[in-house]
């Protein structure tokens, strides 16, 4: 059985119009399966169904499964017969709490997977930091509470989103649970971005020994929060394999997750972890 | 009370003769604090009395402390009133178990740590990599069994060495262990550090939000094994403070441990890592 895989990431912007931002994602994952018939699995970026602000989730929040949104989604991955990764949008659950949500659609349309974001973005990062940026999810949503493990083809991926990537304990679960990749919709914004987007995404690859795949909103200066792009793909050597810009932009690559084992069996650091010590430090603190 | 600490990295070659690699570096250290009379913690590179080869251990090993290496060490940290990070030497106890160990001396010239390399080196890296590597300590040396902490100045110092910095779960213990800086005395190839060598240090300090120092052998192209040197100091930041090249380099530099608590608060991922979901997955895998 082949081990590799057609992945698509749609670096698309949102704007106020919802109903709009979902159209235009559902014609560009048609577009991009039409120029690249070998797709198997979509994905696209954190919040990509409205804007990325405290006083904006409210408005848009849906139900999971059952709000348009991810009606669409499913019917989408059903009619191309792929997965998608559905980035995340704001969920409303049935006691009106909010939750950043990313969901998982198998090509026959069932939801095989639902992340609610495990850590929420906060910082307070001053001004002298490249402009610095302030911003508390906490005002508006609510952390989930467990890991999300996919099966993609013959692959265990794991999910997070956005500010779960800083977040090394969240990945080695998942190197752990057996993932060879994880794949994090994310929309860092333009300062954090340039300090530690590419670091902490090939530090999660090198570590664990697994491909990282990130997809951002494409940038729009207007916004009250501005996306640093630069939608990712690395290999489990800690390459960069394809890096977008920071405007609209689809990118198609095939990763072939041999190169997981290969990476593995040269330097196998996963047989090598101490975890009697780890484990006995980690009581004794 | 200051939280600023001068610290020097010596990027010194290491020959055959121990002797002469052990004068080298007293003598390195003394002109170095000579040159530089604010000079607090002087730190050596791996295996940098001896040459770092599975053949050589055993000839150059020697007693921690007894033997001549820990005791010049000693001499010189109470002669300049200084820290010495010994870099490593590999150790022989009293059952003739070779071990690749670090020492610590206080100004006093006491020991304050002895730290057993834990991770033992071991990749089976493939040609194609930038000309692979194959190398297996435990052919040799027996590992350590535990975390080491010292208190320099004001501030907690996690060690570890060369290969222990690959495992992220460690300098996560440090980190939790209340620790603001760790320090790696290193050997990294000349294949493994054009890969990961900076990654692994730039993802230890933005994860653990501490200062991350790395002190290498200079370069010498006809041992056996072909260090890669760029000694390194990076910042809470993930910034690169300082790199060496590949030659005979020494390195002096003031940081302020301010920094830890500036990042810390801007960023503050520490207070917002989900330990109850991180059990609840380990005890679940």
């Amino acid at each position: 059985m082949s081990n590799k895989l057609t992945l698509g990431l749609l670096q698309l912007p949102a704007g106020r119009d919802v109903a709009e931002n979902v159209r235009q994602a559902l014609e560009s994952i048609m577009q991009l399966k039409a120029d690249n018939p070998q797709l198997q699995l979509a994905i696209l970026p954190e919040s990509f169904n409205g804007p990325y602000s405290i006083e904006e989730f409210d408005r848009h929040a849906e139900a999971v499964p059952d709000g348009p949104t991810c009606q669409a989604l499913s019917k989408l991955a059903r009619k191309l017969a792929i997965y998608i990764i559905g980035g995340s949008i704001i969920e409303r659950d049935d006691r009106s709490k909010l939750y950043n949500t990313c969901t998982v659609w198998a090509p026959n349309g069932q939801l095989i997977g639902r992340h609610r974001k495990l850590h929420l973005f906060h910082v307070n990062i001053e001004p002298e930091q490249l402009g610095g940026v302030q911003f508390d999810e906490g005002e508006a949503l609510t952390a989930g509470s467990e890991p999300t493990v996919v099966q993609i083809g013959t692959q265990k991926v794991g999910i997070g989103i956005c500010h779960d990537k800083r977040f090394e304990e969240l990945a080695r679960l998942y190197r752990n649970m057996g993932c060879s990749m994880i794949v994090y919709p994310s929309a860092f914004c333009i300062c954090q971005g340039p300090m530690h987007w590419e670091l902490l995404q090939r530090a999660r690859a090198t570590d664990n020994q697994l491909f990282v795949v990130t997809c951002a909103p494409a940038r729009n200066n207007m916004s009250g929060y501005v996306a640093y792009g630069h939608s990712m793909i690395v290999d489990p050597w800690a390459r960069v394999l394809r890096e977008a810009g920071h405007g609209r932009e689809l990118i198609v690559e095939t990763i072939d997750f041999d190169t997981v084992d290969e990476v593995r069996r040269q330097i196998p650091i996963y047989k090598q972890r101490r975890t009697d010590i780890y484990e006995q430090a980690r009581a004794n603190i």
